[in-house]
């Protein structure tokens, strides 16, 4: 037998590694995971440490591998609220039922400034545009809010604001808000920031298959 | 006076084109369209020349100026259904009431398959995968199926097939679906293909102001 080249031997050996990374990849870039078809009824609930809050991740980015949206039922108790906060994402809101009041700023000048007031109520839907801050409020002494949200690019980056005069630079990062958390592996819990764990997989656009 | 210099004159003729198309530019991109808050009971109606079905864009690309997201609420009178079909986007599911079934095939070879059969029902969700093959019956005899539909890079383009046995590829472009066709300029209507009117708008991600 002839002596093998040291050459091929480490050209192998890269190939082999090539190999066995990408299918590494494709085997984390999973993107049906759990049942198909799920009983909303049945799913986990947080309040991610706010009181009057009960969150129900829909469809999520960590619990059913999407990478370009999430859908998320959010059911406020009388009085309660979210914080004033912004992301830069997209935004649609559905109210199932109940009223309250959206508060609407914008990202134009340095700081969100007294935001617009608008009443919101059974059936009505809105879009809050990319950046800007905002706040929902269920105004009912007596009854829930229960809406739907449907952000783009999860997970969504959380800016928090203490008050509407907060310069847009001074808002808080709320660390990435994994909106099914429960699904994260302890061992990948905040090994590096900015969180980038799947960019790999994002889909290119492709029309054709 | 001093004579003035013609290439000062030509290059302050293309600082001025350059600065109105920049403006035209943005105020073609602007992304809040409408009423802020909007009420779905007063929203328009269609059924895209399909016997049985009701479609309503809640928020949409043309409509709303949303880049990222439509969601849309549907209703299939009682044994209507979809076609089979596929698209290049993430599409969440909620069933809002009836039941059905959901027919779901694979893009992993030439053409769909027998697709799997799950039931659907009211409070279920499901998410299809990029570019797999679907299809949702309403099996009721006497109740409606209604559901909203998220999907992501809108205005979609739908492909669809005559059986599960046609090939991927001889699968059939539905005319850019604009679900809020309504809204389009008769001036822009399938001025060219593929459909890229708003890609200049785009927004890159961006998590500070």
């Amino acid at each position: 037998m002839g002596a093998v080249c040291p050459a091929w031997q480490a050209l192998s050996f890269l190939f082999m590694l090539l190999l066995t990374s990408s299918v590494a990849a494709s085997s984390h870039c999973t993107t049906n995971r759990g049942p198909t078809v799920r009983n909303i009824s049945d799913a986990l609930q947080s309040n991610f440490g706010r009181r009057g809050l009960s969150h129900i991740t829909i469809a999520g980015a960590l619990s059913h591998g999407l990478k370009e949206v999430e859908v998320w039922l959010q059911t406020f108790s009388p009085g309660s609220r979210t914080p004033i906060h912004r992301h830069s994402c997209e935004e649609v809101f559905i109210i199932l039922k109940g009223k309250g009041t959206l508060l609407l700023a914008s990202s134009t000048f340095n700081y969100p400034g007294k935001p617009k007031e608008f009443p919101i109520y059974t059936n009505a839907t809105f879009t809050i545009p990319v950046n800007d801050p905002h706040q929902i409020w269920n105004t009912s002494e007596n009854e829930d809010l229960q809406l739907l949200a449907i952000i783009s690019r999860p997970p969504v980056k959380i800016f928090i604001y203490d008050d509407w005069d907060m310069p847009h630079t001074a808002a808080k990062l709320n660390l990435p808000f994994i909106s099914d958390e429960w699904y994260m592996p302890h061992s990948a819990a905040k090994l590096k920031f900015p969180f980038d764990w799947d960019e790999e997989c994002y889909h290119q656009p492709k029309d054709e298959l």
